[in-house]
Protein backbone atom coordinates (compact mmCIF):
# COMPACT_ATOMS: atom_id res chain seq x y z
CA UNK A 1 0.00 0.00 0.00
CA UNK A 2 1.22 2.90 -1.36
CA UNK A 3 -0.35 7.09 -0.26
CA UNK A 4 0.68 9.65 -2.56
CA UNK A 5 -0.25 13.33 -1.94
CA UNK A 6 -0.79 15.63 -5.21
CA UNK A 7 -0.86 19.63 -4.45
CA UNK A 8 -4.22 20.24 -3.72
CA UNK A 9 -4.20 19.03 -0.04
CA UNK A 10 -0.74 17.80 1.27
CA UNK A 11 -1.05 18.55 5.37
CA UNK A 12 -4.39 16.39 4.61
CA UNK A 13 -2.24 13.44 2.73
CA UNK A 14 0.05 13.43 5.43
CA UNK A 15 -2.57 12.80 8.30
CA UNK A 16 -3.89 10.16 6.25
CA UNK A 17 -0.29 8.70 5.79
CA UNK A 18 -0.24 9.02 9.72
CA UNK A 19 -3.16 7.19 10.18
CA UNK A 20 -2.43 4.25 8.20
CA UNK A 21 1.21 4.14 9.43
CA UNK A 22 3.10 4.71 5.89
CA UNK A 23 5.18 7.45 4.55
CA UNK A 24 3.98 9.41 1.73
CA UNK A 25 5.36 8.35 -1.99
CA UNK A 26 8.08 10.31 -3.54
CA UNK A 27 6.68 12.23 -6.46
CA UNK A 28 6.82 15.59 -7.57
CA UNK A 29 3.99 17.32 -9.35
CA UNK A 30 4.91 20.82 -11.00
CA UNK A 31 4.63 22.27 -14.20
CA UNK A 32 6.52 22.86 -17.26
CA UNK A 33 7.61 26.59 -18.53
CA UNK A 34 4.42 26.65 -20.56
CA UNK A 35 1.80 25.46 -17.91
CA UNK A 36 1.65 22.01 -18.66
CA UNK A 37 1.59 19.57 -15.30
CA UNK A 38 5.00 17.72 -15.10
CA UNK A 39 4.75 14.49 -12.80
CA UNK A 40 7.69 12.66 -11.71
CA UNK A 41 6.71 9.33 -9.58
CA UNK A 42 10.30 8.73 -7.82
CA UNK A 43 9.99 5.18 -6.76
CA UNK A 44 9.15 2.24 -8.41
CA UNK A 45 5.25 1.32 -7.57
CA UNK A 46 5.13 -1.76 -9.97
CA UNK A 47 1.93 -4.53 -8.62
CA UNK A 48 1.53 -1.93 -5.76
CA UNK A 49 -2.30 -0.92 -4.17
CA UNK A 50 -2.04 3.27 -4.70
CA UNK A 51 -4.17 5.76 -3.15
CA UNK A 52 -4.01 9.09 -4.29
CA UNK A 53 -5.07 11.90 -2.43
CA UNK A 54 -6.74 15.18 -3.85
CA UNK A 55 -9.23 17.22 -3.56
CA UNK A 56 -10.33 18.82 -6.79
CA UNK A 57 -11.03 22.19 -5.17
CA UNK A 58 -10.01 25.70 -6.44
CA UNK A 59 -8.20 25.59 -8.90
CA UNK A 60 -10.47 22.61 -9.61
CA UNK A 61 -9.22 22.12 -13.22
CA UNK A 62 -5.46 21.98 -12.53
CA UNK A 63 -6.20 19.74 -9.48
CA UNK A 64 -7.97 17.46 -11.65
CA UNK A 65 -5.79 17.46 -14.32
CA UNK A 66 -3.20 16.64 -12.03
CA UNK A 67 -4.81 13.79 -10.55
CA UNK A 68 -5.59 12.39 -14.11
CA UNK A 69 -2.78 12.20 -15.19
CA UNK A 70 -0.89 10.52 -12.53
CA UNK A 71 -3.16 8.13 -12.71
CA UNK A 72 -2.48 7.84 -16.49
CA UNK A 73 1.34 7.00 -15.46
CA UNK A 74 0.67 4.94 -12.24
CA UNK A 75 -1.42 2.45 -14.74
CA UNK A 76 1.60 2.80 -17.28
CA UNK A 77 3.97 2.00 -14.44
CA UNK A 78 1.97 -1.22 -13.82
CA UNK A 79 -0.02 -0.19 -10.37
CA UNK A 80 -1.72 -3.00 -9.08
CA UNK A 81 -4.86 -1.39 -7.91
CA UNK A 82 -5.55 2.71 -8.45
CA UNK A 83 -7.24 4.06 -5.75
CA UNK A 84 -8.28 7.84 -5.59
CA UNK A 85 -8.98 9.59 -2.56
CA UNK A 86 -10.97 12.59 -3.40
CA UNK A 87 -12.05 14.58 -0.30
CA UNK A 88 -13.75 17.50 -2.08
CA UNK A 89 -15.34 16.47 -5.37
CA UNK A 90 -15.20 19.90 -7.65
CA UNK A 91 -17.87 19.66 -10.10
CA UNK A 92 -20.49 18.25 -7.94
CA UNK A 93 -23.06 20.99 -8.01
CA UNK A 94 -23.27 20.46 -11.94
CA UNK A 95 -25.19 16.79 -11.41
CA UNK A 96 -27.85 17.35 -13.55
CA UNK A 97 -29.43 19.42 -16.34
CA UNK A 98 -31.44 22.13 -14.59
CA UNK A 99 -31.83 23.75 -17.25
CA UNK A 100 -31.74 23.39 -21.57
CA UNK A 101 -28.75 22.41 -22.81
CA UNK A 102 -26.38 22.67 -19.42
CA UNK A 103 -23.46 19.89 -19.28
CA UNK A 104 -23.46 17.46 -16.07
CA UNK A 105 -19.93 17.77 -15.52
CA UNK A 106 -20.20 15.72 -12.13
CA UNK A 107 -20.91 12.80 -14.45
CA UNK A 108 -18.14 13.87 -16.98
CA UNK A 109 -15.28 14.05 -14.19
CA UNK A 110 -16.50 10.43 -13.51
CA UNK A 111 -16.18 9.01 -17.05
CA UNK A 112 -13.01 10.44 -17.10
CA UNK A 113 -11.88 8.77 -14.07
CA UNK A 114 -12.61 5.82 -15.09
CA UNK A 115 -11.32 5.27 -18.58
CA UNK A 116 -8.54 6.71 -17.10
CA UNK A 117 -8.33 3.31 -15.59
CA UNK A 118 -9.06 4.15 -11.55
CA UNK A 119 -10.59 1.00 -9.31
CA UNK A 120 -12.61 2.56 -6.74
CA UNK A 121 -13.27 5.93 -5.47
CA UNK A 122 -12.58 7.39 -1.67
CA UNK A 123 -15.33 10.57 -1.39
CA UNK A 124 -17.01 12.74 1.61
CA UNK A 125 -20.27 14.09 1.58
CA UNK A 126 -21.08 14.01 -1.91
CA UNK A 127 -23.27 17.21 -2.96
CA UNK A 128 -25.58 14.62 -4.09
CA UNK A 129 -25.43 11.21 -2.97
CA UNK A 130 -26.44 9.72 -7.02
CA UNK A 131 -22.98 10.74 -7.77
CA UNK A 132 -21.93 7.11 -6.49
CA UNK A 133 -24.21 5.84 -9.24
CA UNK A 134 -22.18 7.97 -12.30
CA UNK A 135 -19.42 5.61 -11.44
CA UNK A 136 -19.42 2.16 -12.52
CA UNK A 137 -16.54 1.05 -9.81
CA UNK A 138 -16.69 0.76 -6.49
CA UNK A 139 -17.48 4.72 -4.13
CA UNK A 140 -16.79 4.33 -0.38
CA UNK A 141 -19.00 7.62 0.33
CA UNK A 142 -17.88 8.95 3.93
CA UNK A 143 -19.59 11.35 5.83
CA UNK A 144 -18.40 14.77 7.95
CA UNK A 145 -21.33 14.14 10.18
CA UNK A 146 -20.53 12.05 13.08
CA UNK A 147 -16.71 14.01 13.20
CA UNK A 148 -19.17 17.65 13.44
CA UNK A 149 -21.01 15.51 16.39
CA UNK A 150 -17.99 14.71 17.97
CA UNK A 151 -16.85 17.94 18.25
CA UNK A 152 -20.22 20.01 19.33
CA UNK A 153 -21.17 17.35 21.97
CA UNK A 154 -17.78 17.76 23.55
CA UNK A 155 -18.07 21.69 23.36
CA UNK A 156 -21.57 20.62 25.61
CA UNK A 157 -23.92 20.93 22.89
CA UNK A 158 -27.03 18.55 23.17
CA UNK A 159 -30.62 18.29 23.75
CA UNK A 160 -31.42 21.59 24.64
CA UNK A 161 -30.40 23.13 21.56
CA UNK A 162 -31.60 22.85 18.09
CA UNK A 163 -29.86 22.03 14.89
CA UNK A 164 -30.86 23.68 12.04
CA UNK A 165 -31.13 23.42 7.55
CA UNK A 166 -30.63 26.30 5.80
CA UNK A 167 -32.61 25.19 3.11
CA UNK A 168 -34.76 22.31 2.37
CA UNK A 169 -32.92 20.78 0.51
CA UNK A 170 -30.62 19.63 3.79
CA UNK A 171 -32.93 18.65 6.02
CA UNK A 172 -31.95 15.10 6.09
CA UNK A 173 -28.72 15.87 6.77
CA UNK A 174 -29.85 18.10 9.64
CA UNK A 175 -31.75 15.15 11.17
CA UNK A 176 -28.58 12.95 10.98
CA UNK A 177 -26.36 15.56 13.04
CA UNK A 178 -29.45 15.76 15.31
CA UNK A 179 -29.17 12.06 15.99
CA UNK A 180 -25.90 12.45 17.62
CA UNK A 181 -26.76 15.76 19.52
CA UNK A 182 -30.71 13.67 20.44
CA UNK A 183 -31.49 17.93 19.34
CA UNK A 184 -34.60 18.58 17.81
CA UNK A 185 -34.49 19.98 14.03
CA UNK A 186 -35.55 23.34 12.48
CA UNK A 187 -35.49 24.04 8.97
CA UNK A 188 -35.14 27.69 7.00
CA UNK A 189 -37.56 27.62 4.29
CA UNK A 190 -36.87 30.30 1.90
CA UNK A 191 -39.57 31.33 -0.30
CA UNK A 192 -39.34 34.14 -3.12
CA UNK A 193 -43.27 35.29 -3.15
CA UNK A 194 -42.83 37.34 -6.57
CA UNK A 195 -39.57 37.75 -9.16
CA UNK A 196 -37.46 40.89 -8.23
CA UNK A 197 -38.64 41.11 -4.82
CA UNK A 198 -36.56 39.84 -1.73
CA UNK A 199 -37.22 36.36 -0.72
CA UNK A 200 -38.69 35.60 2.70
CA UNK A 201 -37.07 33.53 5.31
CA UNK A 202 -39.47 31.74 7.03
CA UNK A 203 -38.52 29.19 10.24
CA UNK A 204 -40.21 25.75 10.84
CA UNK A 205 -39.67 24.74 14.53
CA UNK A 206 -39.19 26.23 17.63
CA UNK A 207 -35.80 28.37 18.24
CA UNK A 208 -36.72 31.30 20.49
CA UNK A 209 -34.28 31.54 23.12
CA UNK A 210 -31.91 28.72 21.59
CA UNK A 211 -28.75 28.09 20.77
CA UNK A 212 -28.83 26.97 17.29
CA UNK A 213 -26.55 25.00 14.79
CA UNK A 214 -26.54 25.30 11.38
CA UNK A 215 -25.17 22.35 8.95
CA UNK A 216 -24.50 22.57 4.97
CA UNK A 217 -22.70 20.44 3.21
CA UNK A 218 -20.64 22.96 1.90
CA UNK A 219 -20.26 26.64 2.09
CA UNK A 220 -19.26 28.65 -0.75
CA UNK A 221 -19.74 32.20 -1.16
CA UNK A 222 -22.05 31.60 2.42
CA UNK A 223 -24.77 33.45 1.49
CA UNK A 224 -27.21 31.26 2.69
CA UNK A 225 -25.66 30.64 6.03
CA UNK A 226 -25.48 33.84 6.62
CA UNK A 227 -28.75 35.02 6.04
CA UNK A 228 -29.58 31.79 7.49
CA UNK A 229 -28.32 32.79 10.64
CA UNK A 230 -29.79 36.49 10.68
CA UNK A 231 -33.34 35.09 10.28
CA UNK A 232 -32.44 32.64 13.60
CA UNK A 233 -31.44 35.80 15.59
CA UNK A 234 -34.45 37.71 14.33
CA UNK A 235 -36.54 34.85 15.54
CA UNK A 236 -34.98 34.82 19.01
CA UNK A 237 -32.20 32.11 18.65
CA UNK A 238 -29.64 33.14 21.62
CA UNK A 239 -26.43 31.99 19.86
CA UNK A 240 -25.82 30.61 16.75
CA UNK A 241 -23.52 27.95 15.45
CA UNK A 242 -22.56 26.65 12.12
CA UNK A 243 -21.09 23.84 10.77
CA UNK A 244 -20.34 21.92 7.23
CA UNK A 245 -17.69 19.14 5.31
CA UNK A 246 -16.50 21.68 2.53
CA UNK A 247 -15.36 25.16 3.54
CA UNK A 248 -15.23 26.05 -0.28
CA UNK A 249 -15.16 29.64 1.18
CA UNK A 250 -15.55 31.52 -2.60
CA UNK A 251 -15.79 35.04 -3.04
CA UNK A 252 -17.38 37.29 -0.57
CA UNK A 253 -17.44 34.32 2.00
CA UNK A 254 -14.87 35.08 4.35
CA UNK A 255 -16.14 38.80 4.53
CA UNK A 256 -19.86 37.68 5.19
CA UNK A 257 -18.77 35.13 7.79
CA UNK A 258 -16.53 37.76 9.83
CA UNK A 259 -19.90 40.36 9.62
CA UNK A 260 -22.47 37.48 10.33
CA UNK A 261 -24.08 36.90 13.65
CA UNK A 262 -22.18 33.55 13.51
CA UNK A 263 -20.17 32.75 16.62
CA UNK A 264 -18.28 29.58 15.50
CA UNK A 265 -18.14 27.89 12.09
CA UNK A 266 -16.52 24.26 12.31
CA UNK A 267 -15.48 23.06 8.74
CA UNK A 268 -13.35 20.02 7.96
CA UNK A 269 -9.93 19.75 5.95
CA UNK A 270 -11.35 18.35 2.86
CA UNK A 271 -10.24 21.40 1.47
CA UNK A 272 -6.88 23.63 2.79
CA UNK A 273 -7.63 27.09 3.79
CA UNK A 274 -5.27 29.40 2.98
CA UNK A 275 -3.80 32.03 5.87
CA UNK A 276 -6.45 34.57 4.46
CA UNK A 277 -9.43 32.34 4.81
CA UNK A 278 -8.19 31.28 9.03
CA UNK A 279 -10.55 33.27 10.73
CA UNK A 280 -10.68 32.88 14.39
CA UNK A 281 -14.02 32.17 14.41
CA UNK A 282 -13.96 28.97 11.76
CA UNK A 283 -12.23 25.71 13.28
CA UNK A 284 -10.78 22.78 11.11
CA UNK A 285 -11.00 19.25 12.15
CA UNK A 286 -9.37 16.93 10.44
CA UNK A 287 -10.72 14.25 8.30
CA UNK A 288 -7.59 12.59 8.12
CA UNK A 289 -8.32 10.22 10.73
CA UNK A 290 -11.84 8.94 9.61
CA UNK A 291 -9.85 8.69 5.69
CA UNK A 292 -7.01 6.95 7.10
CA UNK A 293 -9.42 4.31 8.53
CA UNK A 294 -11.08 3.97 5.68
CA UNK A 295 -8.39 2.75 3.21
CA UNK B 1 -23.09 24.18 -39.20
CA UNK B 2 -22.62 25.55 -36.40
CA UNK B 3 -19.59 27.34 -34.81
CA UNK B 4 -18.98 27.78 -31.49
CA UNK B 5 -16.17 29.85 -29.86
CA UNK B 6 -14.38 28.96 -26.68
CA UNK B 7 -12.03 31.51 -24.80
CA UNK B 8 -8.95 30.27 -25.94
CA UNK B 9 -8.61 31.88 -29.16
CA UNK B 10 -11.73 34.16 -30.31
CA UNK B 11 -9.97 35.91 -32.85
CA UNK B 12 -8.88 32.75 -34.49
CA UNK B 13 -12.57 31.29 -34.64
CA UNK B 14 -13.63 34.53 -35.70
CA UNK B 15 -11.44 34.26 -39.21
CA UNK B 16 -13.04 30.55 -39.64
CA UNK B 17 -16.55 31.44 -39.31
CA UNK B 18 -16.00 34.47 -41.77
CA UNK B 19 -14.41 32.32 -44.22
CA UNK B 20 -17.36 29.52 -43.55
CA UNK B 21 -20.01 32.22 -43.73
CA UNK B 22 -21.84 31.80 -40.88
CA UNK B 23 -22.03 33.73 -37.60
CA UNK B 24 -20.34 32.17 -34.09
CA UNK B 25 -23.40 30.22 -32.34
CA UNK B 26 -24.03 31.88 -29.25
CA UNK B 27 -22.96 31.01 -25.76
CA UNK B 28 -21.34 32.42 -23.16
CA UNK B 29 -18.22 30.29 -21.16
CA UNK B 30 -17.39 32.06 -17.14
CA UNK B 31 -16.85 31.07 -14.29
CA UNK B 32 -19.03 29.97 -11.31
CA UNK B 33 -17.39 32.50 -8.01
CA UNK B 34 -15.53 29.24 -7.03
CA UNK B 35 -13.86 29.08 -10.26
CA UNK B 36 -16.02 26.02 -12.05
CA UNK B 37 -16.70 26.63 -15.21
CA UNK B 38 -20.16 27.24 -16.28
CA UNK B 39 -21.50 27.19 -19.73
CA UNK B 40 -24.44 28.35 -21.30
CA UNK B 41 -25.64 27.91 -24.58
CA UNK B 42 -28.04 29.98 -25.87
CA UNK B 43 -29.86 28.59 -28.89
CA UNK B 44 -31.11 25.36 -30.24
CA UNK B 45 -28.29 22.89 -31.70
CA UNK B 46 -30.59 19.89 -31.68
CA UNK B 47 -29.49 17.70 -34.71
CA UNK B 48 -26.91 20.25 -35.90
CA UNK B 49 -23.62 19.86 -37.11
CA UNK B 50 -21.19 21.15 -34.73
CA UNK B 51 -17.96 22.73 -34.72
CA UNK B 52 -16.38 24.01 -31.74
CA UNK B 53 -12.63 25.92 -31.83
CA UNK B 54 -10.53 25.92 -28.95
CA UNK B 55 -6.70 25.37 -28.48
CA UNK B 56 -5.49 23.54 -25.13
CA UNK B 57 -2.96 26.26 -25.25
CA UNK B 58 -1.96 28.12 -22.08
CA UNK B 59 -3.80 27.71 -19.71
CA UNK B 60 -4.04 24.58 -21.03
CA UNK B 61 -6.09 22.71 -18.05
CA UNK B 62 -8.75 25.55 -18.06
CA UNK B 63 -8.93 25.43 -22.08
CA UNK B 64 -9.41 21.66 -21.84
CA UNK B 65 -12.17 21.43 -19.49
CA UNK B 66 -13.47 24.26 -21.68
CA UNK B 67 -13.78 21.93 -24.22
CA UNK B 68 -14.83 18.98 -22.29
CA UNK B 69 -17.79 20.31 -20.60
CA UNK B 70 -18.92 22.12 -23.82
CA UNK B 71 -19.20 18.75 -25.63
CA UNK B 72 -20.69 17.32 -22.82
CA UNK B 73 -23.50 19.80 -22.87
CA UNK B 74 -23.98 19.91 -26.67
CA UNK B 75 -23.97 15.62 -26.80
CA UNK B 76 -26.67 16.03 -23.93
CA UNK B 77 -29.02 18.33 -26.31
CA UNK B 78 -28.47 16.02 -28.74
CA UNK B 79 -26.20 17.80 -31.54
CA UNK B 80 -25.76 15.84 -34.41
CA UNK B 81 -22.02 15.71 -34.88
CA UNK B 82 -19.78 17.14 -32.95
CA UNK B 83 -16.45 18.14 -34.56
CA UNK B 84 -13.92 19.85 -32.63
CA UNK B 85 -11.44 22.26 -34.13
CA UNK B 86 -7.86 22.29 -32.06
CA UNK B 87 -5.66 24.19 -34.06
CA UNK B 88 -3.02 24.15 -30.95
CA UNK B 89 -2.82 20.80 -29.02
CA UNK B 90 -1.65 21.23 -25.75
CA UNK B 91 0.27 18.31 -23.99
CA UNK B 92 1.20 16.88 -27.46
CA UNK B 93 4.79 16.68 -26.21
CA UNK B 94 3.90 14.12 -23.57
CA UNK B 95 3.47 11.58 -26.51
CA UNK B 96 5.54 8.82 -24.85
CA UNK B 97 7.34 7.59 -21.87
CA UNK B 98 10.76 8.84 -22.42
CA UNK B 99 11.89 8.05 -19.02
CA UNK B 100 9.99 5.28 -16.28
CA UNK B 101 6.73 5.89 -14.75
CA UNK B 102 6.14 9.27 -17.06
CA UNK B 103 2.50 9.69 -18.02
CA UNK B 104 1.21 9.79 -21.89
CA UNK B 105 -0.69 12.95 -21.32
CA UNK B 106 -1.78 13.19 -25.00
CA UNK B 107 -2.96 10.17 -25.24
CA UNK B 108 -5.26 10.85 -21.86
CA UNK B 109 -6.48 13.86 -23.57
CA UNK B 110 -7.50 11.69 -26.80
CA UNK B 111 -9.22 9.08 -24.65
CA UNK B 112 -11.13 11.87 -22.24
CA UNK B 113 -12.67 13.42 -26.13
CA UNK B 114 -13.30 10.25 -27.40
CA UNK B 115 -15.09 9.23 -24.09
CA UNK B 116 -17.01 12.38 -24.48
CA UNK B 117 -18.07 11.63 -27.42
CA UNK B 118 -16.54 13.58 -29.86
CA UNK B 119 -17.14 12.96 -33.62
CA UNK B 120 -13.72 14.32 -35.49
CA UNK B 121 -10.88 16.43 -34.53
CA UNK B 122 -9.22 18.87 -36.83
CA UNK B 123 -5.76 20.02 -35.37
CA UNK B 124 -2.82 21.29 -36.75
CA UNK B 125 1.25 19.87 -36.55
CA UNK B 126 0.27 17.98 -34.18
CA UNK B 127 3.95 17.71 -32.09
CA UNK B 128 4.12 13.97 -33.68
CA UNK B 129 1.77 12.99 -36.14
CA UNK B 130 1.41 9.51 -34.24
CA UNK B 131 -0.85 11.56 -32.25
CA UNK B 132 -3.45 10.95 -35.01
CA UNK B 133 -3.56 6.68 -34.15
CA UNK B 134 -4.08 8.11 -30.28
CA UNK B 135 -7.80 8.55 -31.80
CA UNK B 136 -10.01 6.15 -32.88
CA UNK B 137 -12.11 8.72 -34.64
CA UNK B 138 -11.27 10.73 -37.75
CA UNK B 139 -8.71 13.31 -37.33
CA UNK B 140 -7.94 16.09 -39.68
CA UNK B 141 -4.07 16.99 -39.47
CA UNK B 142 -3.42 20.20 -41.24
CA UNK B 143 -0.16 21.63 -42.46
CA UNK B 144 1.11 25.19 -41.90
CA UNK B 145 4.30 24.89 -44.05
CA UNK B 146 2.38 25.69 -47.46
CA UNK B 147 1.16 28.73 -45.43
CA UNK B 148 4.14 29.97 -44.17
CA UNK B 149 6.12 29.22 -47.74
CA UNK B 150 3.45 31.35 -49.28
CA UNK B 151 4.19 34.05 -47.50
CA UNK B 152 8.21 33.85 -47.49
CA UNK B 153 7.81 33.48 -51.66
CA UNK B 154 5.79 36.88 -51.59
CA UNK B 155 8.81 38.20 -49.59
CA UNK B 156 11.25 37.29 -52.05
CA UNK B 157 12.40 33.81 -50.65
CA UNK B 158 13.74 31.34 -52.84
CA UNK B 159 16.25 28.93 -54.37
CA UNK B 160 19.39 31.19 -53.30
CA UNK B 161 18.37 30.88 -49.91
CA UNK B 162 18.34 28.09 -47.05
CA UNK B 163 15.37 26.06 -44.94
CA UNK B 164 17.28 25.40 -41.79
CA UNK B 165 15.77 22.96 -39.39
CA UNK B 166 16.73 23.63 -35.79
CA UNK B 167 17.48 20.12 -34.80
CA UNK B 168 17.85 16.64 -36.12
CA UNK B 169 14.48 15.68 -35.16
CA UNK B 170 12.69 18.60 -37.47
CA UNK B 171 14.15 17.74 -41.02
CA UNK B 172 10.87 16.35 -42.52
CA UNK B 173 9.42 19.97 -41.77
CA UNK B 174 12.22 21.93 -43.11
CA UNK B 175 12.38 19.59 -46.59
CA UNK B 176 8.85 20.12 -46.68
CA UNK B 177 8.76 23.75 -46.69
CA UNK B 178 12.21 23.73 -48.89
CA UNK B 179 10.36 21.78 -51.79
CA UNK B 180 8.01 25.09 -51.52
CA UNK B 181 10.89 27.60 -51.57
CA UNK B 182 12.90 25.12 -54.36
CA UNK B 183 15.80 25.96 -51.54
CA UNK B 184 18.24 23.68 -50.50
CA UNK B 185 18.47 22.30 -46.58
CA UNK B 186 20.95 22.76 -43.68
CA UNK B 187 20.84 21.24 -40.03
CA UNK B 188 21.85 22.50 -36.97
CA UNK B 189 23.41 19.23 -35.42
CA UNK B 190 23.38 20.32 -31.45
CA UNK B 191 25.61 16.89 -29.54
CA UNK B 192 27.21 17.42 -26.00
CA UNK B 193 30.16 15.63 -25.71
CA UNK B 194 30.58 15.17 -22.00
CA UNK B 195 27.86 15.75 -19.32
CA UNK B 196 28.33 19.08 -17.57
CA UNK B 197 29.50 21.02 -20.79
CA UNK B 198 28.11 23.25 -23.29
CA UNK B 199 26.50 21.22 -26.06
CA UNK B 200 28.62 22.20 -29.46
CA UNK B 201 26.04 23.17 -32.72
CA UNK B 202 27.41 21.89 -35.34
CA UNK B 203 25.90 22.77 -38.51
CA UNK B 204 25.46 20.14 -41.49
CA UNK B 205 24.75 21.98 -45.25
CA UNK B 206 26.34 25.19 -46.13
CA UNK B 207 25.19 28.71 -44.69
CA UNK B 208 27.93 31.05 -45.42
CA UNK B 209 26.60 33.84 -47.15
CA UNK B 210 23.12 32.84 -47.41
CA UNK B 211 20.27 34.08 -46.26
CA UNK B 212 18.53 31.70 -43.99
CA UNK B 213 14.82 30.36 -42.95
CA UNK B 214 14.74 28.07 -40.00
CA UNK B 215 11.52 26.12 -39.23
CA UNK B 216 9.82 24.47 -36.29
CA UNK B 217 6.74 23.49 -35.48
CA UNK B 218 6.35 25.08 -32.09
CA UNK B 219 8.41 27.76 -30.45
CA UNK B 220 7.98 27.42 -26.59
CA UNK B 221 11.38 29.12 -24.28
CA UNK B 222 13.10 29.71 -27.87
CA UNK B 223 16.13 28.21 -26.50
CA UNK B 224 16.80 25.74 -29.32
CA UNK B 225 15.35 28.71 -32.24
CA UNK B 226 17.73 31.74 -30.96
CA UNK B 227 20.84 29.43 -29.85
CA UNK B 228 20.43 28.31 -33.76
CA UNK B 229 19.95 31.58 -35.16
CA UNK B 230 23.37 32.43 -33.57
CA UNK B 231 25.07 29.35 -34.58
CA UNK B 232 24.36 30.48 -38.07
CA UNK B 233 25.48 33.69 -37.97
CA UNK B 234 28.73 32.46 -36.39
CA UNK B 235 29.20 30.08 -39.61
CA UNK B 236 28.74 32.95 -41.65
CA UNK B 237 24.86 33.44 -42.53
CA UNK B 238 24.06 37.15 -44.37
CA UNK B 239 20.54 36.52 -42.44
CA UNK B 240 18.54 34.59 -40.14
CA UNK B 241 14.73 34.51 -40.37
CA UNK B 242 12.02 32.07 -38.70
CA UNK B 243 9.15 30.89 -38.54
CA UNK B 244 6.71 27.93 -36.77
CA UNK B 245 3.11 27.34 -36.54
CA UNK B 246 2.22 27.36 -32.81
CA UNK B 247 3.35 30.53 -30.98
CA UNK B 248 3.80 28.87 -27.56
CA UNK B 249 6.19 31.71 -26.34
CA UNK B 250 6.52 30.96 -22.84
CA UNK B 251 8.83 31.89 -19.83
CA UNK B 252 12.25 33.69 -21.42
CA UNK B 253 10.62 33.34 -25.06
CA UNK B 254 10.27 37.08 -25.97
CA UNK B 255 13.38 37.86 -24.12
CA UNK B 256 15.24 35.40 -25.63
CA UNK B 257 13.82 36.52 -29.50
CA UNK B 258 14.22 40.14 -29.24
CA UNK B 259 18.02 39.61 -28.30
CA UNK B 260 18.72 37.20 -31.15
CA UNK B 261 20.12 38.05 -34.27
CA UNK B 262 16.41 36.51 -35.74
CA UNK B 263 15.18 39.51 -38.12
CA UNK B 264 11.95 38.62 -38.46
CA UNK B 265 10.00 35.77 -36.91
CA UNK B 266 6.54 34.23 -38.34
CA UNK B 267 3.98 32.63 -36.74
CA UNK B 268 0.52 31.34 -37.23
CA UNK B 269 -2.41 32.03 -34.92
CA UNK B 270 -3.13 29.20 -33.73
CA UNK B 271 -2.20 30.43 -30.47
CA UNK B 272 -3.35 34.16 -29.53
CA UNK B 273 -0.60 36.54 -28.39
CA UNK B 274 -1.23 38.68 -25.78
CA UNK B 275 -0.91 42.33 -26.50
CA UNK B 276 2.93 41.67 -24.37
CA UNK B 277 4.17 38.99 -26.95
CA UNK B 278 3.16 41.21 -29.80
CA UNK B 279 6.93 42.22 -30.54
CA UNK B 280 7.47 43.78 -33.95
CA UNK B 281 9.71 41.43 -35.31
CA UNK B 282 7.31 39.21 -34.57
CA UNK B 283 4.57 38.54 -37.82
CA UNK B 284 1.16 36.60 -37.21
CA UNK B 285 -0.22 34.84 -40.72
CA UNK B 286 -3.70 33.75 -40.23
CA UNK B 287 -5.04 29.85 -40.31
CA UNK B 288 -8.85 30.63 -40.38
CA UNK B 289 -9.02 30.15 -44.06
CA UNK B 290 -6.96 26.91 -44.16
CA UNK B 291 -9.49 25.80 -41.66
CA UNK B 292 -12.31 27.38 -42.28
CA UNK B 293 -11.79 25.60 -46.30
CA UNK B 294 -11.13 22.13 -44.08
CA UNK B 295 -14.59 22.03 -42.23
N1 LIG C 1 -19.55 25.94 -8.87
C1 LIG C 1 -20.81 26.35 -8.75
N2 LIG C 1 -21.12 27.48 -8.05
C2 LIG C 1 -22.40 27.89 -7.93
N3 LIG C 1 -23.45 27.27 -8.49
C3 LIG C 1 -23.20 26.16 -9.20
C4 LIG C 1 -21.90 25.65 -9.35
N4 LIG C 1 -21.95 24.54 -10.12
C5 LIG C 1 -23.25 24.37 -10.42
N5 LIG C 1 -24.01 25.34 -9.88
C6 LIG C 1 -25.46 25.53 -9.99
O1 LIG C 1 -26.00 25.16 -8.74
C7 LIG C 1 -27.27 24.54 -8.93
C8 LIG C 1 -27.29 23.24 -8.22
O2 LIG C 1 -27.10 23.45 -6.87
P1 LIG C 1 -28.06 22.68 -5.81
O3 LIG C 1 -29.45 23.10 -6.12
O4 LIG C 1 -27.54 23.12 -4.48
O5 LIG C 1 -27.83 21.20 -6.08
C9 LIG C 1 -27.45 24.36 -10.43
O6 LIG C 1 -28.32 25.34 -10.89
C10 LIG C 1 -26.07 24.60 -10.99
O7 LIG C 1 -26.11 25.20 -12.26
N1 LIG D 1 5.06 21.33 -21.86
C1 LIG D 1 6.33 20.88 -22.00
N2 LIG D 1 7.38 21.71 -21.97
C2 LIG D 1 8.64 21.25 -22.11
N3 LIG D 1 8.95 19.97 -22.26
C3 LIG D 1 7.94 19.09 -22.28
C4 LIG D 1 6.58 19.49 -22.16
N4 LIG D 1 5.81 18.40 -22.21
C5 LIG D 1 6.64 17.35 -22.35
N5 LIG D 1 7.91 17.75 -22.38
C6 LIG D 1 9.11 16.92 -22.53
O1 LIG D 1 9.60 17.11 -23.84
C7 LIG D 1 10.14 15.90 -24.32
C8 LIG D 1 9.55 15.57 -25.65
O2 LIG D 1 9.83 16.60 -26.55
P1 LIG D 1 10.33 16.22 -28.01
O3 LIG D 1 11.60 15.43 -27.82
O4 LIG D 1 10.51 17.53 -28.70
O5 LIG D 1 9.21 15.37 -28.59
C9 LIG D 1 9.86 14.82 -23.29
O6 LIG D 1 11.00 14.58 -22.55
C10 LIG D 1 8.80 15.45 -22.42
O7 LIG D 1 8.88 15.03 -21.06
Amino acid sequence: LKIFALNSNRPLAEKIAETVGVPLGKTSVDRFSDGEIRINIEESIRGDNIFIIQSTSAPVNDNLMELLIMVDALRRASAGTINVVIPYYGYARQDRKARSREPITAKLVANMLQVDGVDRVVSLDLHAAQIQGFFDIPVDHLMGAPLLADYFIKEGFGSNDVVVSPDHGGVSRARALAEFLKAPIAIIDKRRPEANVAEIMNIIGDVEGKRCLMIDDMIDTAGTITLGAQALVDAGASEVYACCTHPVLSGPAIERIQKSPIKQLVVTDTIQLPKEKQLDKIKQVSVGPLIGDAI
